[in-house]
């Protein structure tokens, strides 16, 4: 029996933050620095994040993580691999978000997608996710993928991941 | 703890029969009857199945299974409802259902709704759902809501219910 490994997208596979700091230089002209959002929520950092997360197009046009497709690809080849995101809370976030996943990971079937609003009803062997909130309530082994909002976080149930390089040396 | 319970849409919620029914008499002018549909599978029934549910629309105006908004309502406010929809087969349909949800199940948060391709990672107490092939691999108890294409199912794994009120004598 292969180890089921759930996967998320935004933080995981989808560079949000790059998209994020995007947006707001588009909206207000001020490039922020992925430097000097470490250790303070999203919602914080950016404050259009709300209106922006429920823009048509934002999850459409969302840049991939760097070495998320061969690093899906390596473990989807191996493992029974599920991509579990969170998406009900926006809309038009779930069809937009499936035709990303088929344009950029098409070795990822519909079979292995999950749009849901909690992640604690969604059994596997590894969960790695950039949220505490949902590596907490996972009964597997939790891998916590480095984003800013994370940073400051400590704990020991977490093995912290810097880039998709770092989870292939682990799993 | 409240128990947990996985409610399926196609099928329990949604009358997707009335709704193909209705769409092969617009296109072909023939109207199918309910008891002719019995013993058969939805896709041998319905020759243009696959073109409709890829249609957008379809799930946006599917009508509501007798009874449905009342009885999830009652499980609802005793239990710990989740509902999960296989939808990702089909892009369009994510949306949709999302917001169909949202129009006839107010009370639904988008933290109770899963959108996935297979059911067979999601944990609860009790299912309720139309398709054997969900209910197979689910380990809780097993409530198989009567739709003409399970009509010759005998399993005694399953607990058969053909309305609503059914359900709610049985839970």
């Amino acid at each position: 029996m292969k180890l089921q490994i759930l996967v998320d997208m935004d933080g995981v596979l989808a560079d949000v933050y790059a998209q994020f700091i995007k947006m707001e230089y588009e909206e207000t002209g001020v490039k922020l620095k992925i430097d000097d959002l470490y250790g303070r929520k999203e919602e914080e950092v950016f404050p259009s994040f709300q209106r922006h997360v429920r823009n048509k197009g934002f999850f459409a046009a969302v840049p991939l993580i760097k070495d998320s497709v061969e690093g899906l690809k390596y473990l989807n080849d191996k493992y029974n691999v599920l991509i579990v995101s969170s998406a009900t809370e926006f809309p038009d976030s779930l069809t937009e978000k499936l035709r990303w996943l088929n344009i950029n990971f098409p070795f990822i079937s519909w079979q292995q997608m999950i749009f849901c609003g909690r992640k604690d009803s969604i059994v596997g062997d590894i969960m790695i996710d950039d949220h505490p909130k949902n590596l907490k309530t996972f009964d597997g082994r939790k891998i916590l993928f480095t984003q800013p909002h994370n940073a400051n976080i400590r704990d020991e149930n977490y093995e912290r991941v810097l880039t998709w390089k770092d989870i292939l040396k682990l799993i």
